[in-house]
């Protein structure tokens, strides 16, 4: 059944996944997974081998058998992009053809700009053992080729999916590439931070740790320096509180160490 | 057996790829096909459920199983981290823990800095159903969490390495987001460019294409930019030539068109 129904197709917003010739129901499965992961949710498929709906697709697919039940099928690949704009032929050996070839990184950046024009895009990959045939190649926009270590380049259908759905997933996210997790406790504020400097640095007083007396300051700043490194948050101040109580404590039941 | 063994640590220059109580031999052999993929090379198993070595993970490693030969177990988390100056927890739930929280390309900018500072590194994951316990990330220096469709995240165990895997590896890569592939054939350089042109605007002027006269600037600028868009070849200018002259043969052919 050929691409009729349009209504669904920009579900998602992001392109189509079609695979060519899908050998192993298990393999459509794992990337339909691997599509919901990402945001994906439009699945063609292109002549399967062992016919669809294909129950050894099932378990495979775990959360995400949405994705199988909206997939459609196509006989061919020329039908399957139809009513597509732009389409990227994921290939590991292009030989001898003539084409742009984008990283998953650069396909993402491309994505999104022809999304946003209003272009309805596919991302295109072959059967398992052979890849996309080179007719299969030329029906294609572009080539996408993940760099890999060049000796053992090979992904499975699943994992190539997931490689570019991973690429368009972060090209629309904006986490940071590092911050602090706090759980429930947001960040001591300078005052909290001093205040507890003030007291552990009036403890270690009351027992000359700082010593001699004009190494002081430099031993007090290495000292707020490395706690400082903690970015602590109002809970580890309360924990380091406690930890110098405790210690005190300690000090006082064993009594003045000599 | 602890590792003893330092000479072989720095086998692939990135992280160590810790699985702390993998239950599948499956799926142990499916990280390492996608840490070959990704040029990693050490593997470390924690208390691996089915014990070691597994035969079951020496198919799914298809061509990786030298990264299973290497492996190395160790009884606990600690003892697997002792060598290492810095590791990172994968997990997707980190409850009420303080510590900060990389995306995989973070961590992979992250792991650059500190492998070229000498720092011994870890990416750590957990069993296949239940993660990290609270107890294994508090070991870890740092969170690493994959931004993914936060209604369905979770990844299966190799497809976790491979995210950090390909982000290790793209880090250290040089490939540009986009070029063009042009098989043996080098780009054709402007002279063969105009050439065409020419020949091309020559023949379309002998049958009056341009016209009427006072457009004909323009029409020749589009068609001009046109095939400057496709940044051709010299086998694409040759082609171009070989169906400029049978187009003019069908003409000669059928006679002119009137």
């Amino acid at each position: 059944m050929a691409g009729t129904d349009r209504s669904k197709e920009s579900r998602t917003g992001g392109p189509a996944v079609v695979l060519v010739q899908p050998q192993l129901g298990e393999n459509i499965g794992m990337v339909a997974r691997a599509m919901m992961n990402c945001g994906l949710g439009e699945l063609r498929l292109v002549a399967p081998r062992d016919g669809w709906p294909n129950p050894a697709a099932e378990a495979p697919a775990s959360g995400a058998r949405a994705v199988l039940k909206a997939a459609r099928v196509y006989e061919t690949l020329c039908e399957a992009l139809a009513d597509c704009h732009f389409s990227y032929a994921t290939t590991a050996r292009p030989r001898g053809i003539i084409k742009e070839v984008f990283t998953p990184k650069g396909t993402a950046a491309d994505l999104r700009r022809r999304i946003g024009e209003g272009q309805k895009t596919a991302l295109v990959f072959g059967a398992e053992r052979t890849g996309l045939e080179a007719e299969d190649v030329a029906l294609c926009d572009v080539i996408v080729n993940v760099p890999l270590n060049p000796a053992f380049s090979s992904l499975n259908l699943a994992q190539a999916v997931l490689i570019l759905g991973y690429e368009w997933y972060q090209s629309g996210d904006e986490t940071p590439e590092a911050y602090l997790q706090t759980g429930e406790s947001p960040p001591a504020d300078k005052g909290e931070v001093s205040a507890f400097f003030e007291r552990l640095e009036d403890e270690l007083d009351s027992v000359n740790f700082f010593w001699p007396d004009h190494k002081r300051p430099s031993m007090v700043r290495n000292l707020r320096s490395l706690f400082n490194r903690l970015e602590p948050t109002q809970q580890d101040i309360r924990t380091l509180h406690g930890v110098v109580s405790a210690l005190i404590m300690a000090r006082k039941k064993r009594g003045p160490r000599k």
